[in-house]
């Protein structure tokens, strides 16, 4: 087994602290990562508090990794050590099911996360809150080295979730696009929606992001609390794109569609919708979901940002500062996505 | 002014009783049809116990309209005298917003329905339930004398409210088409999905439907009360397309949708459905809604059931045993629409 360290949770809600672990020996198939950064993404924090319950504890989170390839296994022909080499939230799938051949895997029925998942061999997974990862080729990206690697790490989660619901629905030129919370997630469907063509609207709570959002090249801002501003922007968009993971009412989001228009969820609110079927029946409109990307669309989506030049506005910390950067993440107090320097572990 | 009579409720809830009354002129751009056929509507009656609120009365319903054109306006082009036409949900709207321009007029704000609306002149429009009526011929349609009249009838509501999703989403050859309820919307469903070429599955309350859906062309039934059977189909469809105008959980519905499916809502239950973000999140999917269909789309349609000798299965009846037709489709007690044979007037 390989010796390796991390920051884990031992328990439900407790803090994270050092704890070494192993990792599988590299297979034939395998990379072996030395982790140089990873994002901290919402899910991580949702792990340690088991929101979502079935959690495995210890836990290492992280699934926004970008390293350098140390190690290969003797079959693996995609990389070579040396490589810039990127992971996201999923290390396994099936690979036979309908999902694994159209490109889905995310969905596949017996896929393995990142952290805290239970993988083939019946051992838990862990994740990029560590020195290093061993992975399998086919769930291992190749990254630009033109691109800042700090701020890549982001755009193995929040990026690819943003990136994939933009293509599958083919926002580009002459559509209006909502962005909707101009979070980790909100901040890099900005940058897309632009990139992509769009004309790009910015929807938040906070009055006071409207530079930021302008700066990230959003064309307009509208403030959602203030309800004559959101009746100025009714019937007007082709697409929203709802990035808020608290709850909140979906229905204006409804409202502000044109005729055709599409509203899609990333954020994944905890509480139902409530929603009548006239929200939907007059104008044709619809409702759906995305979420993250299938592999290929990963390293598509990576190789789209090393061409239009996008990354994520991040802010580097230590990993001894990460259960800091988990209470300010709750309270939204980051621009926009926290990034944990390795090198510090 | 032309003197017309047709079948009235005085007011809300009132029984269906004759009614002269007068229909304007015909205008340049007018065609006048004598009714020969009227479908029945669930709207119809909607209308008359002012489920929707807003109603004009006196009420004359009927928006499945099909007739022979006895006279036309100096300027009409479409249509000469004696020609077979028909007449849907819309009778007029402003031909200028984006709907109007893009082919979606049913979404016009200004648009002008069949009856209990009010037209550009600032009087009640009157619907199909009556021996004549005098539209615009942008509003009208040419029917194909080949089909039986009586039976083309609800295509123009009906017919068009299921045909205009499945063309939009592109069902056909390769999709699995769940279509949910079975009356008439249903059974149009069946049809245009199995002439589409869809693998199509009547998901349906009753057990006792099972033959009927057969004998209409679907290839196979589900009965959606049985928990079993409803497992047995989990995550096996593309489309679900769902006519029911009760009450029910949607939820089942996008559990039995694969990877990427849509759920279509044509049948507005009107109260509001509780719907997880998981739910389309997971599993890239949508949730959607279709009202009628344009004007190009409806002549497309009718042309289409030309070509694939589609038309519904109807009881016809006579004008004057219309509120024991309400009655019984408030039961769910007809194959699949009753159509008022207007000679009986």
């Amino acid at each position: 087994m390989i010796q390796a360290k991390g920051y884990a949770a031992q328990a439900v809600n407790e803090k994270l602290a050092p704890w070494n672990f192993e990792r599988r020996e590299v297979d034939n198939h395998d990379v072996q990562i030395e982790i140089l950064y990873c994002g901290v993404c919402h899910s991580d924090l949702h792990s340690v508090t088991n929101y979502w319950g079935a959690g495995i504890f210890p836990l290492i989170p992280g699934h926004e990794i970008v390293g350098k390839v140390i190690s290969i296994g003797n079959q693996v022909k995609k990389f070579k050590v040396g490589d810039i080499a990127g992971v996201g939230t999923g290390v396994d799938s099936c690979r036979e099911c309908e999902e694994c051949k159209s490109g889905y895997e995310q969905f596949c029925p017996e896929g393995v996360q990142t952290y805290g998942s239970i993988d083939k061999s019946g051992k838990p997974t862990y994740g990029g809150y560590s020195n290093t990862i061993v992975v399998n080729e086919d769930f291992t990206f190749h990254i630009s080295e033109k691109l800042d690697l700090a701020a890549v790490a982001p755009l193995l989660c929040a990026g690819i979730t943003t990136y994939s619901p933009l293509r599958k629905w083919k926002v580009g030129k002459g559509h209006k696009l909502a962005v909707v919370g101009l979070g980790g997630l909100g901040h890099l469907a900005v940058k897309f929606g632009v990139a992509l063509g769009a004309e790009v609207t910015v929807i938040s709570t906070s009055p006071n992001k409207k530079t930021a959002a302008k700066k990230l090249g959003a064309h307009h801002f509208v403030v959602s609390k203030d309800e004559e501003q959101i009746k100025s922007v009714f019937h007007s968009f082709d697409f929203v794109l709802d990035t808020v993971s608290a709850n909140h009412d979906i229905n204006p989001y409804l409202g502000i569609l044109k005729t055709n228009g599409t509203y899609i969820n990333v954020g994944l609110p905890p509480e139902p919708w409530q929603i009548s079927s006239f929200s939907v029946v007059v104008g044709n409109k619809s409702i759906t979901g995305s979420g993250v990307g299938g592999l290929k669309e990963v390293q598509e989506m990576l190789d789209f940002c090393a061409e239009h030049h996008i990354v994520a506005d991040i802010e580097l910390i230590d990993i001894e500062n990460i259960n800091e950067a988990f209470v300010r993440m709750e309270k939204g107090d980051v621009r926009y996505r926290f990034v944990i320097d390795m090198a510090t572990l």
